[in-house]
């Protein structure tokens, strides 16, 4: 840096770099692309929740004019793979059987859209129906239809997780609560519906167009399911309109690229939202026991959980998430002895995927609700209960995740100032009003997703009028990720911002990325982008020593001006220098090839233990809410959010990060549930299914603890989960201090609400 | 290299790489490319070859339904500009006056291309006719009315170059030939009529999708013209239909851009071929006065030109080639005195500019022609005065030019033992029989063109799977530079030819490169090609020394594998070294970022004395014509092609550069002519401007000569412009063979030998 405290963009709410493109319109989305000769597929999906498919028949839909190609499993390398590595129990379409309704059996490539769904209709398949499961413990019953043939019954993983000695634990406790809990399938409910492009290429090789969270990680998958090599495929992730976990590997992009090899023509499939509703990957719904016991003053001494997964019918992340949800909340507060089992189990139904927190969001509703009701029946508040059992700084915990910062305590501190300076309103006749809060912990990074490295890269490349592009290979997926690289990438160069773009990602030349997911990519691809702009700026610095007859350590840069640390006046633009330096060699560019490489420790697949995220995220929300008598309705009418981010990027960026997980954090506790009848989703689409609306969202005040954290970029951390995470366990938190009723089931819905308030009249 | 002399990949006829793309109509052309939100502009153009512009109402177009933007000279920076920094006499609109029909006037820019056209009839411009002038001689005359009042007369550049003493060398000389010549002004006929996309970027910023030859030099004239930053115009290089020279800048390019600017929205403009012929830039046409002495025993001793060229109203690249033709063909004889005065004349007619050959394939066409004659003369055979003239190998020429290899006596011998072995056919009733020679030199890169520096760069990036990706900054026009280029990677970096993409041209990471113009790609290109490969290398080996723990030194690498050279069972594929890096360096990719530079010198401004190329190339061709005597159908029944190129790279590819080379001299010297009447151009079509069909081209026996040139790679020079130049002088000189009349002019149509045979007959 050049030497002073004063940053030139980290810290300034910058303007998107994509807000331009976005806002005219001239952004390219998947649907917005067309190329030559492009045909359009669609999809055709199993009705039934479980049946043998005895024949398909594709002669007529062949035979119908502009179908380009059916396609069903004949037609596809007949290769099992998954997200998972643990679990692949996926090919791109039904073989012999289909386990959920939404399944892909077929796929045609038409002409035109039209034509396509014509022919959809024109596919014979004749099923055989087979007996179905759908309730989680029915399933794991030994007499149940078995969904996966490969597994020896319907549990798709298990997890048995242990450290220090719950019954020493149990045994040392004043109080133990023992509670149920259940979290509801929810859709992640993006506004661009998934969709795929891909072109074939020469010989075996594929361009695809994916809007897609990890760009990378889907092309090992998708080449292991083509039974190609992984750089036979071309990612290009183009715009995304929303992801929140939603846009990992899917079958569509698969079944398009089979369209694609099969008729060698460049097709796209855009899901309708119904078909993204059916077979998209909802958030993991869950069934908790818990057991807590608690010493007097409200120090934990012993957490049990046993946790009931709904994986679906086959595997996205549910084992990754399941296990997640035994034992992330275990880094909120100074756990010593705790114990989980954690089942994934398959159902005939839509499987489920990630959904911003991960499985933690799930815990932390379970967690943040007991610890509320400890803290009432020990006689302490809320907040006191919290800051007791706080995890320190600088602290190794029980499954061996090295805290680093954590400024949980502050963030409750300023959270509860804030909520006791506002405004103070009558309670209105008719109307109950609650104040609830709840903490948050979360990872920023996950050394257990991906499992040969951990880290992030750059490429940076200074054209000859000394304008800089960066590569990147992690993901922008709507979230503003590009923006914050790009004030990473300037104050760390010393560049100014407009001299900088952010390429795309195009996986021929960005760098293998891991993506976005796990609140990873401001602290582990900020450390990436850093060290490529290093990188690039040892290099402009040697040309521009060259030029002024100095050392290069003596040169500072700011705002694409070099200098000598000691003799400012003594300078060069980048511009000068760039020019110089191609026009020198060659027409060569000045590159900065760059990367890092973070200090997490792999968990033991058992235990397990290691150190999974290079840093560690906290927060605290406080809601207050309003119910009314009549309706049963709650108004959240007040939110505090105060979030430990280590050091703020861009203010704004990440305020409407806050905003929108309370959003949806508010859509998931009051409204939001998947329901389905024997394997049908019966409100799967925005008709039905109830998101939040503005009126419906609070103002949100949004607080930054910034305790500056040395394995982030410029100290900052991530905020994609955690400012979902707290958002149930607040409202209801706050409903039963409105009303005095605990709900242990998401949605709280008018209806249980009146339900429950009639309860308690009588 | 691997060490021995087998290649993998050079002097093979591999696929070309965009083979399957172009035969499957997968290639993205500008015409396949749709952005969102995009518009469709026409040009305005001027129906007068002179005329003061009185005034431009442009309101009745604005009010039309569905046009966007209506833009004149006003609307323009107003900054004048033009491809060569001498001759600035463009402006994007015409500014206050016309100068010859096709000029563009005003450009509409609307929501489809027929309300484009409709707008151009709405806009009422007020004219005031000027004198014109359309003869070169006339347009010299202090007379004459001016065309561009920045210049004191129509006289847009001149040389005067002179190399020792002709008036010594004409005095010892035993013969003197002193003739006069003209050649005409001919369409490139390129299959893709010229277009542009330009996208608005946010700020301004602009994106240009342009098919053209030189992407990175146009951005910097395109940058002074619109008043921005080069950095600021990202161009990327779309599939190019062909360009022969014509491709450079274009005001079509601007008028889009202004379009663009002004409607905040992506335009496309795509010429008709109309357009194309009317305001593209066709061969320069020049008159030759020359004077030539001889020994008896055909050395060469003085030769005296005098060109007039063709430079049309405004400059393209017109003097560039009018003293390119001056001086060029001294390095295809040892010549001692030279002499030429060029002069570039404005007239009210198209702008001339590049076309295969830039002056030389001119002036090939008078000296060869001479030197017939002289030999005829002098009782020697064609072959015999050559090869006593002949420049030798290691030779620095009259000019400055350092002449490496030289292979035009090995390329005289096989192209006539090839003719001495045809099939003896007797000659039918009624037509003659006659066969010519023509030698040809050429240059393969200008130093002179790009004044900053000559040389070539390349990115080249190995993916974690060990395949491969090479970006250069030179351009593939249709001519197979690519698939050239990855050949030589392919073999220089020791990689399967499979495992290796190349990349099309993007500013934002492609190198600078200088583009495709004086059969430079290849030689110096290449050049740059492997220096990015053997950096690239560079930095595999080292990856994979460490996992053989043995020393890089120690290592070779041939397709994709990396072995010891002495004990090559110990190895790694490139996959797995590559794989083992990107993983271990946090994602990031093994980059090489290399260059060349040629040892050229710059030519001095007036003298042109310096070295202008890394390497020189040569050739010979013999046509074999039968003349109809009754029709004056000239049919080139032989052809044979022999060429220095230093080492073949791919003998398909150099044999199609060859028979297109021939195909468009024969079109040239028999058939094609830009008709102009008061500088309207009358057959501004195909339907009436006729290129040569498959049945007027004769099967071409091309053969290679392959002196091994230091400064290519792999020995390599190039074939681009050569294989056109001796042409017409081997085509005139078979027609003087057969009928005994020597032709001077272009084109020798059947009208003129009919006449020629009437006159002989006298």
């Amino acid at each position: 840096m050049s030497g002073n405290n004063e940053f030139s963009y980290i810290g300034k709410s910058v303007t998107p770099v994509d807000a331009w493109e976005k806002a005219t319109g001239r952004a390219m989305f998947v649907t917005d692309l067309k190329l030559p000769g492009m045909l359009y597929g669609k999809i055709l999906r199993s009705p039934h929740a479980h049946a043998r498919i005895v024949k398909i028949d594709t002669s007529k839909a062949q035979a119908l004019k502009g179908v380009k190609a059916v396609v069903t499993f004949a037609d596809t390398p007949q290769i099992k793979f998954g997200p998972m590595a643990s679990n692949e129990d996926w090919y791109i379409f039904a073989k012999d059987k289909v386990r959920f309704i939404g399944e892909e059996v077929a796929a045609v490539a038409a002409i035109d859209e039209e034509t396509a769904e014509a022919a959809l209709d024109l596919i014979d398949v004749t099923y055989e129906i087979l007996p179905s499961v759908f309730d989680l413990e029915e399933a794991m019953n030994s007499g149940a239809p078995l969904i996966n043939e490969d597994w020896q019954k319907n549990i798709a993983s298990e997890a048995h997780i242990e450290q220090g000695d719950i019954d020493t634990g149990f045994a040392e406790s004043d109080l133990i609560i023992e509670e149920t809990f259940s979290t509801s399938q929810v859709y992640q409910a993006y506004m661009e519906a998934m969709a795929v492009i891909v072109r074939p290429e020469k010989e075996k090789g594929l361009t695809m167009w994916l809007p897609i969270q990890v760009p990378n990680k889907a092309r090992l998958i998708y080449a292991k399911a083509l039974g190609i090599s992984s750089e036979d495929i071309r990612v290009i992730k183009p715009f995304i309109g929303g992801a929140f976990g939603a846009k990992f590997e899917a079958n569509l992009h698969l079944a398009c690229a089979i369209l694609a090899e099969k008729t060698k023509h460049p097709v796209k499939i855009v899901n309708t939202r119904y078909e993204d509703f059916i077979a998209g990957n909802p958030r993991v719904p869950m069934r908790y026991w818990i057991k807590m016991g608690f010493k007097k003053d409200g120090k934990i001494t012993a957490k049990h959980m046993r946790i009931i997964a709904g994986n679906g019918a086959r595997t996205v992340y549910g084992p990754a998430i399941m296990s997640t949800a035994c034992i992330r909340i275990d880094s909120l507060y100074n756990f010593e002895n705790v114990k989980a089992d954690g089942f994934a189990v398959y159902t005939n139904t839509i499987p489920t995927g990630c959904f911003r927190g991960f499985g933690n969001s799930q815990s932390i509703f379970v967690l943040e609700s007991v610890m509320d009701m400890a803290a009432e029946k020990l006689g302490i508040t809320p907040e006191g209960i919290r800051k007791l059992n706080v995890i320190p700084s600088n602290y190794v915990n029980v499954h061996g995740w090295k805290i680093g910062t954590c400024g949980l305590v502050e963030t409750v501190d300023k959270a509860v100032e804030a909520m006791k300076n506002r405004a103070n309103e009558d309670v209105k006749p008719g109307k109950y009003r609650g104040i609830g809060l709840a903490c948050t912990n979360h990872v920023s990074g996950n050394r257990g997703f991906f499992p040969t490295f951990d880290g992030s890269a750059s490429l940076v490349r200074i054209g000859e009028d000394g304008k800089i592009i960066l590569y990147h290979g992690e993901c922008d997926m709507g979230q503003g990720q590009d923006t914050a690289f790009a004030q990473i990438a300037a104050e760390a160069l010393g560049a100014k911002l407009a001299d900088l773009r952010v390429a795309s990602i195009d996986t021929q030349i960005s760098p293998f990325g891991l993506g976005s997911y796990a609140t990873r990519g401001t602290t582990v691809g900020g450390m990436g982008v850093i060290a490529g702009a290093k990188a690039a700026q040892k290099n402009l610095f040697q040309a521009a020593a060259a030029m002024l007859g100095v050392s290069s350590d003596e040169l500072v840069a700011r705002e694409s001006i070099i200098y000598l640390r000691n003799q400012p006046e003594k300078r060069l633009t980048f511009s000068e220098v760039a020019k110089t330096y191609v026009f020198e060699h060659g027409g060569a560019s000045i590159i900065g090839n760059g990367y890092y490489i973070t200090d997490t420790v792999p968990p033991d697949p058992k235990t397990k233990y290691g150190n999974i995220s290079p840093a560690y995220v906290f927060g605290t929300h406080i809601a207050e809410v309003e119910i009314d008598a009549e309706t049963g309705h709650v108004d959240v009418v007040n939110y505090w959010a105060a979030h430990d981010v280590g050091r703020v990027i861009n203010p704004t960026l990440l305020a409407g990060q806050v905003e929108g997980g309370v959003s949806m954090g508010l859509g998931w506790t009051l409204m939001e549930d998947m329901l389905t009848r024997e394997g049908q989703i019966l409100n799967a689409g925005f008709l039905d299914y109830r998101i939040p609306g503005s009126k419906d969202v609070p103002r949100v005040q949004s607080m930054w603890v910034e305790p500056v954290e040395p394995n982030g970029p410029f100290g900052a951390k991530g905020i994609g989960e955690p400012a979902l995470n707290p958002v149930p366990a607040a409202i209801a938190n706050a409903i039963y201090n409105a009303i005095g009723v605990r709900f242990k089931e998401l949605p709280i819905t008018p209806e249980k609400i009146l339900r429950a308030l009639k309860e308690k009249e009588k």
